[in-house]
């Protein structure tokens, strides 16, 4: 008790700390403090492109699993989890995670690691303001399917992830140490992109990985 | 494409004619236009109360199946729809959803109904306003799992899928009608809730739906 009181106590100072007033989320980099508005995304037909946008700038995904637990067992199960696939100004395309094998979807991936991953643009205010329904086509969203990996101590894949994720999700380097944290990424095998009428499309996993998230060939 | 083009301009009028300068989505309610702003959540402890708050706010949701599609058969599949449990001011804390057969989700249903749903305070801007990351676990989070069945047509319970979401969800009515939606509902047989530290808990199921989102028995 005493602990997870102590805890709180430091995720208190740290988030006040870093907060703007208009609940910007802070994304810190290099050591320095930077507040950082995207892009607009690129055209809705460059879909390798759009999927790389949608998984960069989103702060958290919903990941599923095959359940493992008490009274659902074989059922899907689906968890939230922050998420990061670089710093702001480095996008790599490959989901990464801070796991501790105390947490239940955890549990579930060292009986069965395969996952599915969802981002979506809802998660921001960018499809209210625009008027976009979360479930509107529009309001883009990308899938991605595939295996969970845990990342090497020491290594130098750690230490970017590390880095991809502390800086933007700020109090993760005060949670509790005593929890056997590690890094874990998505190897991806298959990807979904949503983001227009006429149903999902599949996007090339190698030209997703070869596309950039901000500068697109295509024009809109 | 003259189809899809026609309900693209649809769509855009519908948006316009309902959007607020600050992106507020808008809850129709018996006809009248209305603007909601929730009432503060119920205390931390009162789990199954939380539980009912955070689905009753939820715009969406992410839903977990058992994928039925080629190249990632087996696997756990999550996507994103828009949720309801009742119009804003009556929840039931079912989650009721408006599926058309050609989606991936409601294919992977067909085989398999055994699915799971996350809804998050991430998902608005309670957390970053708080200044709590996604997966900080103040930021509410409920897992419910069971199974998916249809809502049978020209029935009591389908009018009231129909108003929980086409109430909160203002572009539903004006989706291309030669799409066959229908209605489909959740029968929730496990529930997770993550509002604190120290885990996730289970919450009754029986509790939840006894419970009330806006109104507590317990004291914070």
């Amino acid at each position: 008790m005493i602990r997870q009181f102590l805890t709180q106590i430091r995720m208190l100072k740290n988030w006040r700390k870093n907060l703007k007033q208009d609940g910007t989320r802070v994304l810190v980099y290099d050591g320095k403090q930077k507040y950082v508005t995207w892009p607009d995304p690129p055209p809705k037909d460059d879909i390798a492109s759009v999927a790389r946008y949608v998984m960069h700038i989103s702060e958290f995904g919903s990941l599923a699993t095959n359940s493992t637990h008490k009274g659902i067992e074989g059922y899907p199960f689906v968890n939230i989890f922050s998420v990061s696939d670089g710093p702001f100004n480095k996008s790599t395309g490959t989901p990464y995670f801070y796991f501790t094998p105390l947490e239940l979807s955890v549990i579930d991936m060292k009986a069965n690691n395969k996952v599915s991953l969802t981002v979506t643009e809802a998660q921001s205010d960018f499809c209210s303001k625009k008027g976009f329904d979360p479930e509107d086509p529009r309001c883009s969203h990308a899938i991605f399917t595939g295996v969970m990996e845990k990342i090497e101590k020491d290594t130098e894949e750690e230490e970017f992830a590390r880095n991809a994720l502390f800086s933007r999700h700020v109090e993760m380097s005060s949670w509790p140490s005593n929890h056997d944290w590690f890094f874990g990424k998505i190897k991806i095998q298959h990807i979904y992109l949503l983001d227009f009428f006429g149903g999902a499309q599949v996007v090339d996993v190698e030209e997703y990985f070869a596309a950039n998230p901000f500068e697109s060939k295509k024009k809109d």
